[in-house]
């Protein structure tokens, strides 16, 4: 069994700033969602929140991680910008990066996906659907045809996204909207998922249907090949040889080498 | 026939540096794309390029650009980064972009496709095949299964990009290279083309079919609905209207509003 | 002003056998889109029918259709596989095809996707709202955020179609599903454009933004460029030429010839 | 490490009619490559050729089967619709499909694609070479820049496939051609992958690069999910009651259920 390295990145301001939070999670969203993946032996698990050095995502961390998750809210803005550059160089070169929430608008997703990522929300406790419009996705895996969440933030289209590669989930709220809240893209060599269930103010990170979610992201996000970006010039050395080979004009040849 | 609005921004270094190039375009590759598409009295033409104020792409402007073409190679770094950010806005919200050879690494098509766009190149002024693969494709219009190029930059894979939404062209090259050169993406409420020949050493864009090439991409790229991004918040007051219509208990939603 | 040629395919069961449908659709739902359709001057409609020989739709009438809209639900089996194989054709040699509602079974549709096209009903007269979210899509041309429909039967998710080229509408339904009912893909030259909205129970197609919905739909689909397929065979005698041009061993190519 | 149980399909004729395929493969195609695939223990392989009863691909054969190969040149026409449709639909439910050079015309890839799979082609014995064009890709583990092969029929652009929801390959032709050889689409809960190199007079099976792509595929179609078509109907009963929950006006509700 091939291990995973899975690094959880918290924003963690509102957990200590709102009491009702804090009860919600005492040891943060990340803490929540670390205890819950340890039960998955193959998955090696760290953690890391905005208010370390670098944000806990040194270029060390980031080599060592195979698939980052992202929860952030209130202080997107505080993310260093040579960090989120880092991390959007990390998943072209092959990292996977699971994008949870109000993490439509940090800037490593903002980056990756080059457009608003805009949604409509609304904060109403309403009814969540979350649907499976893909069964047979690995995303998928050990989810019934929708997972339902009494108490939810809702989310609402039009979602500023690119067409996502592949569409797994679209909630359902009762509030009168639709949202497309599972969504894979490849960027590079690194796979994103972004989940939408999993408002701060909701235990939803406690639901092991959402759980089981995030882990099936974890093995679908995993990288898939080799982990570098595309090389880039061929000499012209190389270049002569191959046009010669194909019998280009020797003159013709000749002349671009000297230029 | 509805005019459609076209900014063709270049560079314009090489043209002034270069005096082969300097022979090639004499009025910049920006006067010889205007010339050429000037034949097509629907298209209200005008040019911007990097050294004037704001690179001549002020709000203004890109407020009355329907399709903006981009060419650069030498100086995307000069290219400020709240133009950049500007062009990519204008795209969300349904501006064209059509993104020209050495464009690929321009600040506004990194932005907008959130990858690398690195790509392999050698100089050698090979054959170049650009073969039709989409020929009900609008952009294909007029042109037969390919267009040769006798003497041609190479670009070949990897090309660092989202996969495209719909693939146009695809270039062989006779040193050995295939290249993704002709790709179109919706970003936003925009439409973006990539067009990967015309480099400034070699007379391309004298080229007939270069030039139709262009413009059926022009006409493609025309804003097709509204121009706006998308909107954001709902208003409690519209949330609590619906919640109650829905029979949600209302003290929940009174707590809602009381926050 | 281009003329778009229009065919309207319609079943024309439901509306001579039962009642009430003969009262919403007295000239049949094909009818009632021709009636709608003829207020935009550019189109040139003609209407076809179940029962006519050949269904109306000989290989002369697709010859001169430019999009063609399906209307089926009781009788998908008894279209003939030949005139189901020549729309097929036709799509992918460039005509347009639109499929309304429970023409998501119907054998064209079914040809064409490839896939099972399967999705969840009920029929319950639910509050159904069809949500834009695209708005910068052409399809969603004067639409505001959503369509309401007060009484509508609920398509459920999941739908097995494949991922869609573009999604324009996902569909909110009041008894808690999601459906993606605008749908784009495009196969060979031709555009295909699925909308759920329509059961032949409740009056949608006499509400204008559903009439709307179907024009947008009309200028989207109609042939972008050649309407021909593919070519195929490209003669040895060419490919010595090249082969020669290109330096390739003579025996090689002499060993070929004599195949 | 869990079993992956593949069905290799081959037509078998050319090694039987023709001494030089004789020779290339004596054992047919299926041989070759099941040879080849049997240094993967985690593979349990069977094969299944034209000529057996139900060409060897039974309801439980394919029941059976986590992947299928599919090579098939001269007989198209022989295999039984009843057969493709089972294969079509084995895909839907999650089965793997790798179809190998001429099989683009077969049918069960002609049912699962919707188009019409031509492409253009010349048998000169040219210069292949196949490029990575997503180096990031499963399928490209293993593989360097690109496989050239010295010699190989050439296949030509267009190729009337819908847009490969992944382009991991694409060919580079001696000759001047370019061609779409690696492709990746999701059908139902099933993947596809087509893989274009593989002529009967040439020995490219015997290729070790060519059989690392084929296992690579393999293990990338293997099945991902729950294996199953969608559900269908969703019984009123359960819709009153949702309807009901959701406060829905009773008459109405009543007035249906009386339907």
């Amino acid at each position: 069994m091939n291990t995973i390295r899975i690094t959880i990145w918290n924003e963690f301001i509102h957990e200590r700033t709102n009491s009702e939070v804090g009860r919600l999670y005492p040891d943060g969203i990340h803490g929540a969602l670390a205890t819950a993946l340890r039960a998955h032996p193959e998955l090696e698990i760290r953690t890391a929140t905005l208010r370390e050095p670098e944000h806990g995502l040194t270029q060390e961390v980031l080599a060592q991680t195979d698939v980052l998750t992202w929860w952030g809210h209130a202080a997107h803005d505080e993310v260093d910008d040579q960090v989120a550059a880092r991390v959007q160089q990390g998943v072209i070169n092959g990292m996977g990066l699971i994008v949870l929430h109000s993490g439509h608008l940090s800037k490593p997703f903002l980056r990756l996906m080059g457009t608003s990522c805009h949604l409509c929300w609304r904060e109403a406790g309403e009814r969540e659907r979350v649907w499976v419009v893909n069964p047979g996705h690995p995303i998928a895996r050990g989810i019934d045809r929708f997972i339902e969440l009494e108490n939810s933030e809702c989310y609402g289209e039009p979602f500023g996204i690119p067409t996502p590669d592949e569409q797994v989930f679209i909630s359902w709220f009762q509030g009168g909207e639709v949202f497309r809240g599972g969504n894979c893209w490849t960027r590079g060599s690194g796979r994103i998922f972004y989940f939408s269930p999993g408002h701060e103010a909701y235990p939803i990170y406690h639901n092991p249907l959402i759980q089981r979610v995030i882990y099936n992201a974890i093995l679908w996000a995993q990288p898939q090949g080799i982990r570098a970006d595309v090389p880039r010039h061929v000499p012209v050395e190389e270049a002569r040889e191959k046009i010669v080979a194909r019998g280009l004009r020797l003159h013709e040849a000749d002349g671009l080498l000297q230029k």
